[in-house]
């Protein structure tokens, strides 16, 4: 049987909504490949009661619990004093903690303020998790329940120590444990652009039926239907069988809007398939952004060793910019507006021209909430790509939701637009 | 006594990473405005069980409780089934909640596809939520508990659905509620820039007591320290005087390092307060962006309206388009080289002259995970602000974490710097 997880991220921040968690998100994926399973996650705030109850809950229905933030070295920081609690062990002093808090600062230059020695507390008994990226040591141990053994790890919260951490210390500790449970699962997953969430549905039928096996989980975001295909079975090959024999039925029948597929440990996002494929293959990338406003080339740039193939790109606001950065012809701008496939094209082929780039993106688009026609109302955007010179563009119409949302899906849709040419 | 509220989000896409939950913290924002104190927000997958039993323990917990999600055509949207297993009431189809799904789709102009009839399904004795973005109707409905009677609220997961049908349908019932509960709370924000959390836990001291009225949270993001100060009292009038107080004596405790005071119903995002200040003073703005890429141009462009300031903005990834795009001259990059003050000084004020606005700002950095040499490592940013001619360019060192937070907390910082400089 496969070892389930239960997340608890702590931060008034979080709870209070000034921030968003994305550690949650980042452990699950992780906690995946080993065919962990997250069955719940719980946001609590600063407050060691309401944070230690949350944990033993944890432990009453998951295998592991990971306890997220709450280690920072002020008062309102109480993971330590939450968990110690929960496990019912003392808190105290450890040597070895101080000694990495202090050498932390030694390494940055800086003096210690003496806060930071609340970071070498540790329930009794917890191994120290090291942190290779702040001062925050984490800590694990064993915990007793009348349903077995449980794992509990405490990392801190800011994301790149939290993965770094959780990647050296816990997943090996992790690794371990799955592998001795035994079961297996396996993954697939499907990407489609231009098919509503419904007429999926309908298509699948019942392969969506909340006992089948593989099970089928669609989710719509960013403008891109994702469909997850999840197989259960004994062990692993077993579940790659019953997944396989699924992905051979589902392939042909979506054939039409599938523009990639993925294995388990692949990030969903497009930006993280075009720009590994961009750079192989030599393509300078360059764009033109109205409405996204900058929201592609930033994304393509989450890509390390992307400065390969991304030298300029060009935020084209006003049909001035359009026309001075990337030589939109006025004429084109007056017969069919700053939203229309003719003026994306020549958006798309003048970025090309001024960047010197062999492949390019456009988008032109109504974001709202103003500006709107009945013609061309929010959500209708402009897109254009142009692979060496051959420019193709279209429009496309989103649902008029938020600003924001449509921005998003702009710049996805525009990203898979340019994946699709360049895979197809 | 003020009211308390959980949060229940449902998503298999949210609990296995593959989507940020973004619901949440948006709702924990609008209840914050009611003096209704979200307490713990759980996610759990499209599973009927887990929900359930989600909703039940939330509904045992807080006065509130608002389920996020699942409402969707297909057969894995659960959200329906577990909120009439938990409440015990019978799932019946509601003529008037079909009226409004085909409605939406007679607006949209598409045929209904049959897996929409699902989404008239209510627990008995629900109220209708309006869904005025999507097909999906919400529900609200009183449900009995031994600890009192509970408001359970179930909306649409797309974040523009669910907000304007929170706002619209929601909040209403939730403020009458929270008139008749009484008690009050006070909330006031500062962001400072150039403290660490560490430092300014000792200057703060006792204040951040976990008992103190008010309590002081600080969390640091995208380079920026974050305090706040919630007091509570018998009514608002109380809690304001006790937070008035404090307020009056950490301004000039930390005066050195604030650029920024929010009360409570503001956005804790710059660009949400700068946007709007540029386009009140009609400051034509532009940006030159190396390593963020587009991020500060797009953050900015989530403000309404900003067309009436932004036309063209530069990403200038590579050396050469640094001086082809914003003129900066080859004997700068030669000597001082692409990540230093000279550089982004250049960057920042020939992008304002080839874009002709009155304050530009400038990036240039080393993201990493490459790039970094011992004089300047990852995480060193250079940055520039031009405000009518005058340029001011320094350089700051990030932790050396992740690619992306150091791209984000370099787009945030150099928001933040021009808005120190139009502000002070």
């Amino acid at each position: 049987m496969s070892l389930t997880a239960e997340i608890v991220a702590i931060g008034d921040e979080l709870i209070a909504g000034a921030t968003v968690d994305t550690n949650s998100g980042w452990i699950a994926r992780a906690l995946e490949k080993l065919a962990i399973r997250n069955v719940r996650t719980q946001v609590v705030g600063d407050d060691e009661d309401e944070t230690a109850r949350a944990i033993v809950e944890a432990a009453e229905r998951a295998d592991v619990v990971l306890v997220i933030g709450g280690l920072g070295p002020t008062e309102d920081d109480r993971a330590r004093h939450a968990v110690a609690r929960a496990v019912g062990a003392e808190l105290v002093h450890s040597d070895e903690a101080f000694d990495q808090v202090r050498a932390w600062y030694a390494r940055a230059g800086r003096e210690m303020p003496d806060t930071n020695r609340r970071q070498a507390l540790l329930p009794q008994g917890a191994a120290i998790l090291r942190n290779a990226r702040g001062t925050a040591p984490g800590f694990a141990l064993e915990f007793p329940t009348a349903r077995g053994g449980r794992l509990i790890a405490s990392l801190p919260g800011p994301p790149g120590e939290m993965s770094a951490m959780f990647e050296s210390e816990v997943l090996p500790r992790l690794a371990e444990r799955a592998r001795r449970a035994g079961g297996g699962t396996a993954m697939h997953r499907f990407q489609l652009l231009g098919l509503s969430e419904s007429v999926f549905a309908e298509r699948v039928g019942d392969w969506m039926a909340r006992d089948a096996n593989p099970l089928i989980g669609s989710t719509v975001s960013q403008g891109v239907l994702t469909a997850t295909l999840r197989a259960r079975g004994a062990d692993e090959a077993e579940a790659r069988a019953a997944l396989d024999a699924r992905v051979a039925e589902f392939r042909p029948r979506f054939a039409e809007w599938t523009f990639r597929e993925m294995e388990r440990d692949e990030s969903p996002r497009i930006e993280d398939a075009l720009g590994p494929l961009l750079i192989e293959r030599g393509l300078a990338f360059t764009a033109a952004e109205s409405c996204t406003a900058g929201l592609i080339a930033a994304r393509l740039a989450r890509v390390p060793g992307i400065s390969a193939v991304l030298g300029a790109s060009f935020v084209t606001y006003s049909d001035d910019a359009k026309r001075r950065l990337v030589g939109v012809r006025p004429e084109t701008l007056a017969a069919h507006g700053a939203v229309s496939a003719e003026t994306a094209a020549e958006m798309a082929a003048g970025a090309a021209a001024a960047a010197d780039a062999r492949v390019s993106v456009a988008v032109s688009g109504i974001a709202g909430p103003g500006g709107g026609t009945a013609e061309k109302p929010v959500g209708t955007v402009a897109f254009a790509t142009s692979v060496d010179g051959a420019v193709e563009a279209e429009v496309r119409r989103f649902p008029p939701t938020a600003r924001d949302a449509i921005r998003d899906a702009s710049a996805n849709v525009a990203l898979v637009l340019l994946w699709r040419r360049l895979t197809s």
